[in-house]
């Protein structure tokens, strides 16, 4: 209830939320519920803190919360709702609202809203999370510490003459093994695929003198880690060695400034200029990374216009890359938490080139 | 464009439609972008049939629409969309809205519209998907007879000694090799969890004696299957081998009554009334069916209250099932698709009772 009640906190200016399942409500009360899509299940709250779930009968024997009604697929949810709000006074005023909430649920519910004006719950809930305590930071290194397990038996497996598909499926198994899932779908980019940041793993065949980039995140009690290694196939193009030292040192340098009290586009600005000035900034085209948590992206971002001011217990990722076209790409991301003075990495694996 | 065709032709009391990716955008137009979550990626349709797209800059080299308009993480798409609004003449009147979009969008659309109302889009592509052509047919087929080998595939390599969720994972990974992934997150409820229609794998060891409940299906081109078998490691409790037969008839005899012409309900009711007349009523305690195709649970629902008329190309499934508290549970399910004067199953596994 901790969290939930610095929830209330923030809550002075409106009326109240509607949250339905997500990593928001996960992590405000613990509620996890598997596969609701269709049906509506929604944690009303006040500014009070006067709640009521409202969730469908098929959940009876897995959610526990002080105030729950279960509805039946022959009855209709938004009746029972209707005296909820009203109940809870929540019929009217600025209202939070989950943002992956889906419309069909939203549209029924604004039927039963007078004066009203919606709002994101993240504006509030990006606030907390932000600021991850000693128990939150455990849970990401033990999901960095599957993230480096698993880079490793990959390397040790080989990856020559598999297809970047196949790498790919296997990277999910071993996480899945090993944690509560991926956290996102493994990038496995092989060649001239690899100049591509976001490229799907593909049926080509990883072959000798191919750059890999591996990229790929595991789940440990919701909580995410995401780790980026690139790896050498044999002897590879010495542009792309060059390439890779280049995208090594802006990322040592990214990690070294990050420290409490600066701000975010400071960290992305070491690696932007320090891969300018070694004639590659417009192959960095993207962002040098982005919070992590219960979310694989949420704040701070690690961008050029980011003027948000690093706390101790922030977490992101550092994950500078350089893409050509034609000829491959290099991308190295860690996981960091700020410490006070310093920055902590959370994924350890090895940054040197590894030559399979 | 022949579907986005027909769908105008429902447009008539709309004023259009906003449409974010989902199975509702792949069936009218084709495009299914990964991952696009966090960014609006919209399609924006008047009764006119006039249309932009309005996409993330990210999808620039994937997405091919006559008129679109990609947006970089610098702009505001709502501004953008205003424009569209307006120049499209949908900022006011009935307009239908993807079931699946993210609140937080609808949220910023709002402020945009004036004196509308908002209906949810599958209001009127249910209606089109229900119906399905012979190409989507001969997708399901393909769809099926994937489920059909991956059940043959475990049951050859053997279940006892596994883990329930060793096995749900060994037949994912089966599916992913042979199709375009999973259609739901597979069921392996083992002994006493069989008597739990929605089991999660748990790691519950599998042994002599068991009864198994083997729940999943594949999605081949965006197309859905769902199959339950449900296998005796060894020799079983007696009791379980009478309701494995109960279940198995009842399932048969549905089957037998699916035609044109009949409604959804009498086929529940056939199910329902044998596993009655046998003394479980009580013990079967979901609906017979539910419609397939794109999505894994879609109209034709086959309940007992659904008043639906079956047409030539309808597809769902036939699942009755017997679940026992402490003891256990049996279910069979295959995908049938109408033909006329008769069903056509298009799961074939055998349905008489494995013995391993």
């Amino acid at each position: 209830m901790n969290r939930l009640n610095k929830f209330l906190g923030y809550l002075e200016e409106y009326s109240g939320a509607l949250i339905t399942p997500g990593t928001n409500l996960y992590y405000l009360t613990g509620i996890s519920p598997q596969a609701t899509e269709e049906r509506l299940f929604l944690l009303v709250i006040n500014k009070g803190g006067e709640s009521t779930l409202i969730a469908p009968k098929l959940y009876e024997n897995e959610v526990d919360w002080e105030s729950t009604i279960f509805w039946s697929d022959e009855e209709d949810p938004y009746k029972l709702l209707k005296k909820v709000l009203t109940l809870l006074n929540l019929t009217s005023g600025r209202i939070l609202v989950e943002d992956t909430m889906r419309a069909s649920f939203l549209i029924n519910i604004e039927k039963l809203l007078r004066n009203y004006e919606l709002v994101p719950l993240s504006n509030v809930t990006r606030e907390m999370r932000m600021r991850k305590d000693e128990e939150e930071i455990k849970l990401m290194k033990k999901a960095a510490q599957i993230a480096d397990e698993v880079f490793y038996e990959m390397i040790s497996r080989g990856l020559d003459g598999k297809s970047e598909k196949q790498v790919a499926l296997e990277i999910e198994f071993l996480i899945r093994e090993k944690g509560d899932g991926i956290s996102f779908a493994p990038i496995v980019a092989a060649g001239e695929n690899a100049a591509n940041p976001h490229h799907t793993p593909s049926e080509r065949k990883i072959r000798r003198g191919d750059i890999v980039v591996l990229d790929f995140g595991a789940k440990y009690r919701g909580y995410c880690s995401d780790i980026t290694r690139t790896v050498a196939i044999g002897e590879i193009n010495e542009k792309l060695r060059e390439v890779y030292e280049v995208v090594r040192e802006a990322q040592e340098r990214a990690f070294q400034t990050v420290r409490e009290g600066i701000r975010a586009r400071e960290v992305d600005s070491v690696a932007r200029e320090y891969i300018s000035a070694k004639g590659y900034g417009e192959y960095f085209i993207h962002r040098t990374g982005h919070g992590l948590g219960l979310d694989v992206h949420e704040e701070p971002y690690i961008g050029s216009k980011n003027e948000r001011v690093l706390e101790r217990g922030m977490t992101f990722t550092i994950e500078p890359g350089i893409y050509i076209s034609q000829l491959g790409g290099v991308r190295i991301e860690d996981d960091v938490v700020v410490e006070g003075k310093k920055g902590r990495r959370l994924t350890n694996a090895e940054r040197e080139l590894i030559k399979l």
